[in-house]
């Protein structure tokens, strides 16, 4: 099975608790696609760079059965970059600088080579470029996978509610849901986003783990209780670029799999932020991914039988 | 088994979003009695009531296995009386009205008839009334378990200090866990306190679930997803009272029976908080009850075989 993965490759400068970094590695399809190719070959990248991007970074994500036709190369531009800091909780930041750069220019054009593929990632973008990958595709993907965030539910709903009916699952973090809906309860939330088109979501709460839904089952998945938080950066499309690659890799969307892909994707983000940007995820061994599924298993199940 | 359940029985009057109570039974003694009763007799409640408080609630009690021999009643005082306020998210509240009365003299003395007890449960209190309770008991229960908030923090932790180094599980929630130890990661919190006396911990962290650390393991069980939280008033005493109820019948402290007390105990506070005050506790079948622990385990189980 092949995966496309759509979204951005950028450089990122972030500052956390922890410490803090220059220009390093970063954007949506970038963990997205080092996250996929833990389990599938080939992850389609669909994605814009400037003449900056480092040619060791490209080679590394071939290496790793990333295609790259499809990333667009622009001679006289320099790539997207995004500057933030972190507050100590983690869990929120401030934007410090967002250069778009290549990416005011970001029209893609999904390549011959990369028609027929079944699964569909479509990273956090403008509505209307993730409407135009959808009708580019000749073939309709087994499944379509969608990210967004506040920013396009403020400044391009119309566009995002057309997006919704052409997907098949969401990916949003509880406030996202809570916007979308005017829903305080992510249960009501999820059932409104579902009737806005999507048969599946996922509700991701950070440090607080994720929530799948689909018809009226639903799944919980716990963050992996980290000592530290060393930079979240990445975490999220981490997430998702673990879940359609696990996805893809069993060539099974059943809910009973998806669980175990969701599982997958806690664990591959669970790596992503313990040290800056990609680093983690470029040295991660299977036999480290596989020790930390099973902590996973022991964190969260238990014997069933009650004495009541 | 028996427990000792020590702590208030109540008035409280709570407006949520969804409606507005007078004056109705309450008190964390009250919830952990409940709780605990579902699963083990005889509960052995420690209190101070008023010359208000409402027979026919200690008859039902009673009718439950809970002995009251525990429960002074003062003939010239008032029960003490709590008015909340929760907000929309259901996660803070303001307190409108805090009226001690009787539970300004209260002097716990633990009658002959529960000495012996193998289970306590220490409900939130001034720490000096909880160490004045362990100190009166001949034999030391086989698991003391603490429950306490960052007023005591903030106004008694010497006394605090002394009473951790004296019970097996301390029981409280995140924002106490960074208060106590002055760390935001939930990890290191949990070590930290630990070394101040409790060899389990239980960190409950509202609609997130809660988690329990024994040595190096941790487990993680999620709050059931309910549509709407009515009244989150008591969901952690019932919590406290489903858990050591739940040990208490089964006579088993080990981490992998604390689990399934913790699925007993989160399953009994999601009922809890689907009605104002303790209706839903006193109406609760045992097949309901058997019926939402089953839908944990759906929630946050999954086939453990992943191809990697």
């Amino acid at each position: 099975m092949s995966v496309i993965t759509v979204g951005t490759m950028a450089f990122d400068a972030i500052e956390t608790p922890f410490g803090k970094t220059n220009k390093i590695v970063g954007g949506s399809a970038l963990y997205a696609a080092y996250a996929a190719s833990y389990f599938v070959k080939p992850v389609q990248q669909l994605s814009i760079i400037g003449y900056d991007f480092p040619e060791e970074e490209l080679g590394s994500l071939e290496e790793r059965g990333v295609q790259l036709e499809g990333v667009e190369k622009v001679a006289d531009k320099k790539s997207f970059f995004w500057s933030g800091r972190y507050h100590e909780d983690m869990n929120s930041r401030d934007t410090l600088v967002t250069d778009l750069n290549v990416l005011a220019d970001f029209d893609p054009k999904v390549p011959d080579s990369y028609q027929g593929a079944e699964f569909l990632m479509l990273g956090n973008l403008m509505p209307k470029i993730q409407i135009s990958v959808i009708e580019q595709l000749k073939q309709k993907p087994k499944l379509v996978v969608l990210d967004t965030m506040n920013f396009w539910m403020e400044t391009a709903l119309p566009d995002l509610e057309v997006v919704l009916k052409k997907v098949d699952l969401l990916m949003v973090n509880d406030s996202e849901a809570r916007q979308l809906t005017q829903q305080h309860s992510l249960i009501k939330a999820a059932k409104k986003i579902r009737e806005m088109g999507p048969k599946y979501l996922i509700i991701k709460k950070g440090e607080n783990g994720a929530l799948l839904f689909y018809e009226e089952k639903v799944f919980f998945a716990p963050a992996f209780p980290l000592e530290d938080v060393f930079d979240p950066t990445g975490a999220g499309d981490t997430f998702a670029g673990g879940f359609i690659g696990y996805l893809a890799k069993t060539n099974d969307i059943s809910f009973q799999n998806m669980k175990k892909a969701i599982i997958a994707g806690s664990a591959l983000a669970s790596f992503c932020v313990e040290k800056f940007g990609n680093t983690r995820l470029r040295e991660l061994t299977k036999e480290e991914l596989n020790d930390r599924i099973r902590l996973f298993k022991e964190l969260t199940h238990f014997e069933t039988e009650l004495s009541l």
